[in-house]
């Protein structure tokens, strides 16, 4: 009964699924204090109170009928409006509310802007490593993902290579700063050049571009490092955003598109896109969370305790012996895996109870991504296994006998 | 820059726009007041209070990170257990959680479960006059929907046309009970009619045909009569169910599917639709209002209102010489134009500042939408314009010269 297309995922998710498997049955078999889950990407600081507050308020201030209610396609204005304003107060941009097009999170708006612009055959290039659902939503409109081989020594992206594979068919780009899985942040140099290279392309091909900018993680970026707005770099940007991290609301999948109109046919893009939100059956973002984010548009997770999380666990783990780069962003580690298959190396990890993701599902093998979106008490109480684990892996004597 | 699949669809919605255009202009030159807008499916009655309630219980006692996080991409286990004994209850039927997908309202329902099964170039079969976003739907992923013929004297299914527009690339059907925009509610004969079609014609072309149907306006009947429980009827059956109209909830996208055991490759059509779920980008259906149906699962908007508006405008415009069948369920009268080309019975209408949506709009030329989720006072104000269009068709003597 089920689509041809549909039976490669099948098979993947089937991978997927038997480690969250694993997960349950090891928390059955030791408890779950002692199994350590590295593997989820699932905000555990809870939304700010403001979220909470804006939605009493809005239940006590605003018509059901108007809150619960369809409203536009693209969303409420006043909603979009807001956004606009926030956006061109923080990063001196020139944005309206014909803009913002309000969607169910950022994955839903990479949906539908890959569903406005792309033809079958069309190719989308990426960096390696990379969110593998990247592929999925290209295929989903017929696309070809195109990957760019991962840049081991930064994780900024290699872009010679991407020069090289930027053809004819080369429609769009998607990028991922603050980046899942590394934490690396694009520098506004590496969006200068990256801008230079797909301007000489764009001219070379005879077609303009689309660089796309998903952008989950942008508010979670430590030590004050700058977090470019890309459009600044390259006019023909569109920003994915998403409130699921910002805000921790991954479960509400609310977020928005931003087409400026330096986009190429910005304003039919922007009517194919909100086309496409609805005929993809999104027909709106949720009604509520966009009017709680018109309310708490320049609001914020507790961004301490993910960075107090980052910097226990980056100490430690390289004072056992891990490599890493350490996270400007985000709240992932992306470690070396001290053996070639990393799968060998989470296999050990398992045997400790730690869970971790091989970095073969994020295009790059030899690497493991460790999410720190956990307690601190977690990350705490998991610190002998991974110094039990270096010392297996040979990167370190077991601490007794050092 | 924008894809060719996209192109006609942007052309249409052209068209569509032009019409909000318009009653926009209207109320800006006459008042709001003064304009009689039945063009929208959008409900005026308010969720109920149970709904508000269930939302400030929520918060006080959930923790956000569950209430707003993410979960199983085929939604909570316990809410979809609730559906399941809820549907058990009332249809006597035989469902668990795992039958149950919660989704972004019924439009992302159709959409899922058809990425789910169709293979390009797969038929899928609708009745006219139907929701024209099927054709889209179908569209997305490469299907081809064929239509067929009103039955203008009941609006009930023509099943002989039915069984002859059955053939081998026969891949889905869908309905649509209560109707938009008829009202018309499929009876218990027709279903087993149908059925026996369905039944026979699989056998014929050698592979299961699965019929999806369509049910946000399940809740909304009037006088008593049945809404029979589609997948009883026909194994081979998935439920696309939305909370928009029984709660008046349809900014906040939130439905399920239904998928039996009764359903031909049962396992791997819910494995592929949970899938779809996730990879067209809605991941999951918004969390918070997930829990609220947790807790209002029995829970109906005030149908009276609905049913009074009904009886008003139906016992009067007949009266004023208009035909129509009298609706049984969902929100419109689709009332029979007096001109063979309904569009010059709607301009006449604009002409008294009534805003009526043409039935071809619905593949079905020569009748008008009127939609009653309006309040009751739109309905009595609007009256003597409807009676001056009636005299103005011919239908009847002005009210002063009967």
């Amino acid at each position: 009964m089920i689509a041809e297309k549909m039976k490669p995922l099948l098979q993947n998710n089937s991978a997927i699924r038997m480690m969250f498997e694993e997960g349950k049955r090891l928390a059955s078999i030791y408890g779950s204090e002692q199994v350590y889950d590295f593997s989820l990407g699932n905000p555990n600081v809870p939304a700010p109170d403001s979220v909470k507050q804006a939605i009493l308020d809005i239940l006590n201030e605003e018509e059901s009928t108007f809150v619960h209610g369809y409203m536009s396609n693209a969303g409420y204005e006043d909603v979009r409006e807001t956004i606009a304003r926030s956006l061109n107060q923080r990063f001196q941009t020139n944005f309206r509310l014909e803009n913002i097009i309000m969607t169910v999170g950022a994955a839903s708006g990479l949906n539908i802007i890959l569903k406005a612009i792309l033809n079958p055959g069309d190719q989308v290039v990426t960096f390696a490593p990379y969110f593998l659902e990247y592929g999925n939503y290209v295929r989903n409109y017929d696309g070809q993902l195109v990957v760019v081989s991962p840049n081991v020594e930064s994780f900024q992206p290699d872009l010679q290579e991407f020069a090289e594979k930027i053809g004819y068919k080369t429609k769009a780009v998607i990028i991922n700063s603050p980046n899942n899985p590394t934490g690396v942040v694009y520098s506004r140099e590496t969006l200068i050049q990256m801008a230079a290279v797909l301007e000489a392309k764009s001219k070379e091909i005879g077609h303009p571009i689309l660089l796309i900018s998903d952008e989950p993680y942008r508010e979670l970026a430590y030590d004050g490092v700058e977090v470019p707005y890309v459009t600044k770099y390259y006019g023909n940007t569109v920003i994915c955003y998403s409130y699921s991290k910002s805000l921790s609301l991954p479960g509400e999948r609310i977020g928005y598109l931003v087409i400026p109109d330096s986009v190429a046919d910005a304003e039919q893009v922007t009517a194919a896109a909100v086309i496409a939100n609805r005929v993809i059956g999104c027909v709106n973002a949720p009604s509520l969370f966009q009017r709680v984010i018109g309310r708490c548009v320049n609001e914020k997770v507790n961004l301490e305790a993910y960075d107090r999380n980052r910097n226990l666990l980056y100490n430690r783990l390289t004072e056992y012996g891990f490599h890493c780069v350490k996270p400007e962003g985000a709240f992932y580690l992306f470690v070396k895996s001290p053996f070639e298959d990393e799968k060998e190396f989470c296999d050990i990890c398992k045997n400790y109870h730690v869970l971790v993701v091989p970095g073969s599902s994020f295009a790059c093998a030899g690497y493991v991504r460790i999410s720190y979106c956990v307690s601190y008490e977690q990350i705490e109480r998991s610190l002998p296994a991974f110094q039990k684990i270096a010392a297996e892996c040979g990167l370190m004597a077991e601490e007794g006998r050092l």
